[in-house]
């Protein structure tokens, strides 16, 4: 086969999006994408995957740890890796996730039938196992075993709404949850790793851009507040004699936007506030908030989290009260790889005339990956109003063929850098 | 008898407080008083009550609305009414209430023997039915049967936490519903109305004094406040492209304390924030504030309540949000009677060496009196603490003793205030 009729196959976007639709036809309801992972859905769409290779020359397995592997081995051992996951949190959307999968499939098979069965470097694609976290609480389930990141732990005692435990529902899909461990086996040769997903935010369709290059998933902080005062009449209480325990958070839930817009793409949120005794008749004796903060810079975010603590105690000590800490969860920004934004920017200006670069606040895969010193990037395509996980979750068809097309010009590029390197 | 005898017969607090121990004995646990109006309990106070009225030579009964009534006829149909209520909260204090009644009985056991049964005016004791409202939600409901400003269409559908009917509750205890209305006969001849209650506030307590003669009940404005912004992933979604109800929510709780602070008594308060969807990853995309508002000058509070108003618009349109409000509850300031006020500080400075006059922010029985139009006047005891309506509500037994002493000198220049006008 010669040079020029390799550069006639192109990626079919038409077809990629029929097949979200298909998905989308066989695991949704009314109420939006059901692939909650560890439930029959979830292997109904998985099974709806492996039905779509039966075509191409691949080996497929799933490894220790329940993520599905579709190998397509090239002249040599390095490995590219495209992936994403087919779950998705319950009453879903019908991108988030399955997008990459399919796109992935899509590029995998242009591959395939430009170099005949053979391309240069090994192509790997993975379908992730429970991303989403949503039925125990746990995101980034197989790609943190996979990245050797993962303390199980900590979360064998994880129950889902029923009762049920973690470790009974992977046994039912076939995984022994003292094993898991073993992915990492997968991680051999593997040279690079590259993952399409929708932003979930507003920003491309307020720059009316239809992708951007992902700098990488930001830090989280994430934290329990408590502020505690004292339970008053609201009748009998002067305002002089109150110690408002809702007072001191109100000024934490301000403070918190101005902390975060010292830093250009800093977030923080203040998402729960609990009030008690909660009732109309007497001031706020103790109240609860939730605190998350994110950036892509360590910097940053530590001192995001000292200022948030040191105006906690500060508003306390306003207004008579004490305010105590308790960390939910953290976890460090994972900045990708430079030479593969470079790329990622480079592909999205030839498809799209225009580039950007932002991070990514929602956590993905990519993370653990790229934790795990494997070459990353992430591809983002604009999301409609910013809305995900949520059935009324959105992309422009012409965007998504935009995205899978200049996703398959990025595959193309790093399999030549992988190659020169 | 001659004059120097009857001033010979002095009220005696020390048996007064002994009583309180009783009843507390009889009818508190381990949780504090369990005098629940419409319960077994509270008919038990009642019987406690009546047993301690054996040796005197008055009528009991109770009113069509469950008011028990204890008369101590005098040389004149010009009746004095003392009173208050034994019904208590749930685990509640040993006074809330019920220092008003026995301290009462203690006026009416003095002024009987004074008079050797005989009073120049008629002198009445009135314990009212439910004054807390607290199994039922609606307090002052003797009380404002006595004054006609019962509306029973808008009670009758009233359950309890086991869905029992307020109807079915009044009917175990003798009251039928529909003739509570038939209570306002008791209201014949009535020429005054005094209650002794504790302050349920930390005012007197700051002060140092023991007493307050009370101005008034403030009026109240009480509503339901919701925020609707857009509920929003908190990682991908930048600062700038927030639509936070929290932020406006959190700015309202914070202004309506600049609201309350120009006038001298008011107050306001957010007692209940709820956040919606309420979790530490999405912005508040719904908040739901309560708001009370109180003072003794209507226009103060009207004030109040139109700013509160305003400023709600103004910070929903900053964050983006918008604003709804709903009325829960209101009710006018109801301001006692001038020269009973005048009365009522006297004896104070008479029997403390200081006076103060306070609006009382709570709701009294006595503000349902008022409102009826018989001269009225409430006396206020320091509250230690400012902790009531709670086991741990508590007040020192020498200032027992000084309002138990002020309110029989009280009821004295008030007889004379009676014969006199």
């Amino acid at each position: 086969m010669c040079a020029d009729a390799r550069i006639a196959v192109t990626v079919d976007s038409k077809a990629a999006v029929s097949l979200l639709k298909e998905l989308r036809e066989v695991t949704a309801d009314e109420h939006g994408a059901q692939r909650l992972a560890w439930t029959p859905m979830w292997l109904k769409a998985r099974e709806w995957f492996l039905s779509k290779l039966s075509d191409l020359p691949v080996e497929h397995h799933y490894d220790a740890a329940g993520n599905s592997w579709t190998t397509l081995s090239g002249a040599s051992e390095k490995t590219l890796i495209l992936g994403s996951h087919l779950d998705s949190v319950p009453n879903g959307g019908w991108l988030d996730g399955c997008l990459g999968v399919v796109a992935a499939l899509s590029v995998l098979r242009r591959i395939s039938h430009e170099f005949d069965g053979k391309p240069p470097v090994t192509i790997r694609l993975v379908d992730w196992a429970d991303e989403e976290g949503a039925r125990f609480g746990r995101s980034l389930f197989g790609s943190s075993a996979f990245a050797g990141t993962h303390s199980i732990e900590a979360d064998r005692s994880r129950t889902d709404a029923n009762g049920i435990h973690l470790e009974d529902a992977l046994a039912q899909c076939g995984v022994a949850i003292d094993r898991i461990g073993d992915a990492q086996q997968e991680r051999a040769n593997a040279s690079s790793y590259l993952e399409l997903h929708i932003e979930q935010g507003p920003v491309l369709e307020q720059m009316a851009l239809p992708l951007a290059a992902v700098l990488g998933t930001k830090g989280v902080e994430r934290h329990a507040i408590t502020f505690h005062g004292q339970e008053a009449h609201s009748g009998s209480t002067p305002m002089t004699a109150r110690r408002d325990a809702l007072a001191a958070a109100a000024k934490l839930a301000l403070e918190i936007r101005t902390i975060a817009k010292k830093h250009p793409d800093a977030v923080c949120t203040m998402g729960s506030v609990k009030t008690y005794p909660g009732i109309v008749t007497a001031v706020v004796g103790r109240c609860e908030a939730t605190l998350d903060q994110r950036d892509l810079d360590a910097g940053v975010l530590a001192t995001m989290y000292r200022e948030a603590q040191e105006k906690s105690v500060k508003f306390a000590e306003e207004e008579g009260c004490t305010v105590e800490w308790s960390r939910i969860w953290n976890i460090a920004p994972e900045p990708f790889h430079p030479t593969l934004i470079e790329l990622c920017e480079e592909v999205i200006r030839e498809t799209t005339g225009a580039s950007h670069r932002m991070p990514s606040g929602p956590l993905h895969d990519a993370a653990e990956v790229s934790r795990a010193g494997i070459p990353t990037v992430m591809m983002f395509v604009q999301s409609l109003k910013g809305i995900s996980h949520n059935r009324i979750e959105d992309t422009r068809e012409d965007h998504l063929a935009l995205a899978i097309a200049a996703f398959d010009r990025l595959a193309s590029k790093t399999i030549d850098w992988i190659r020169a390197s």
